[in-house]
């Protein structure tokens, strides 16, 4: 799947050699050739759920992966988190520069809807526009930008569990959820209860991978995670494990993931993939 | 059409009473209550040629208008242009900070597409992602993102007026054209040979637009631009004006004005809004 993934995003990101090449050359820095692509492989086993033909998952993936790459140039230019490290390399703003970082992310927002609107992506047109809606609604203001504000603006405080889980189901949660959603509109329509199921799913996946983002970025190492290890601390940002302890909070991750889990129930074997991502999400190391 | 378009605008954007609050104000006050709206008066002129319901201009209106706003938002930021007045007020980044400039922008892009893909704009589904397609392509690396790329680019550098007219066909011109474009698929389909003159019209008018923007950051003050006039040359960008001189500038305008009123000679009566439109582009003093 990965390969499939990568050779779609290669395929779909404007030629470097394309003017202007220095804004084409940085967008494909920015997405090809890293990251866990977790999102990618959830809208592919959502896909899977529904019977989708690959070749059109393949253009739904990278949309969603464009928007999240789209989303790490932003944060870590440095009005926003001020990283200089992402996926084990200089971030796009230090490779580049400023300017070219903040065009990268603005252009790869329009090429996720601008692929959508020009592939096969659902049996009707219909379908089609419910998908870009979802994205669109996924990654605004009520969305993973609106996460990204309240996180913001969270610096120094003291959030409460509540809060801070609000902030996360926006931040990182909707676009997982929206991957999710968008793998199962990809295929044959399906029943109400199933597409309950997997909104539980992506809902509570979502979560349980912010609080394990959080625990290994106290117990992982730079070179592991690929980012700068330790940041939220250093930032005096509020995480999971700065609220509950490391302990209580690996244990919750747990506990999401069985929530999560619980919502597959009405997929029979046509969860399985979903149910492994799951596994894989509150168990990796990076 | 303009109290139209704000009151369309106003129940687009989140409250502000919606969290996160300072992320919605902010993008309320970059949007509402300023700009000639130029694009918008294009988008219902293009939709009176195929007899498109008013409702669905509102729409498709709002979504060019946000796009717009969002691409001001971030030209402005330190990082792009550096300015600081922009429609008679401070800056979105001046008046909150950049981190929010920052969200603001992009949060106002993904609202174009949701509102696009979550309103009725056109007469079949397909037709509505056609919509969204010329959007998405027009406002990305290969429209306007780029064409702002490559204006960073020539900051300080004697462009021929070929390279200048690149720049700006990308920059100012690619939303002006899916403006028209994007009214134009709002209705009933149109022939070829209407739609052939409509782009016509479009991608001459958009670039005189242009010229006479230049002219006017000569000529005008910036009480009047309601943005800092004299900023190109002070940013030392090439223009029309430092290019051609400011009457044959002045010339070029309405020579581009013409060949764009010759687009509409296919159209009959039913151009006679875009013409105006055209005529207004270069009579303008702001």
């Amino acid at each position: 799947m990965q390969t499939r993934l990568e050779t779609r995003l290669t395929e779909a990101l404007p030629d470097a050699k394309l003017a202007p090449q220095r804004l084409h050359d940085a967008m494909r820095y920015a997405v090809l050739g890293g990251g866990k692509r977790v999102r990618a492989l959830l809208v592919y086993a959502a896909g899977e759920v529904c019977e989708a033909p690959l070749e059109r998952l393949d253009s739904v993936t990278a949309a969603v992966e464009l928007i999240h790459a789209y989303s790490l140039v932003h944060d870590d230019l440095p009005c926003m988190d001020d990283d200089v490290l992402r996926r084990g390399k200089p971030t796009c703003h230090v490779q580049f520069d400023e300017a070219t970082a903040l065009l990268v992310g603005d252009s790869l927002q329009s090429l996720a809807f601008e692929l959508l609107a020009r592939n096969e992506v659902a049996n009707s047109a219909q379908r089609q526009v419910d998908m870009i809606a979802t994205l669109a609604l996924a990654v605004g203001s009520r969305g993973m930008a609106g996460g990204q504000a309240i996180d913001l603006a969270s610096v120094d405080k003291a959030l409460t569990l509540p809060e801070l889980e609000f902030m996360h189901i926006h931040k990182t949660g909707a676009l997982i959820r929206a991957a999710v959603q968008m793998g199962a509109l990809a295929g044959t329509p399906l029943s109400e209860d199933v597409t309950k199921g997997l909104n539980q799913f992506a809902k509570w996946i979502g979560l349980a991978f912010q609080v394990i983002d959080d625990v290994l970025d106290k117990t992982g190492n730079t070179a592991t995670l690929g980012k700068t290890a330790g940041k939220d601390a250093e930032d005096n940002k509020p995480t999971y494990v700065s609220i509950m302890g490391l302990a209580r909070a690996r244990d919750y991750a747990r506990e999401l993931q069985q929530q999560a889990e619980a919502g597959l129930s009405t997929l029979g074997t046509r969860g399985g993939h979903l149910g492994a991502i799951g596994r894989y999400i509150i168990e990796r190391e990076y």
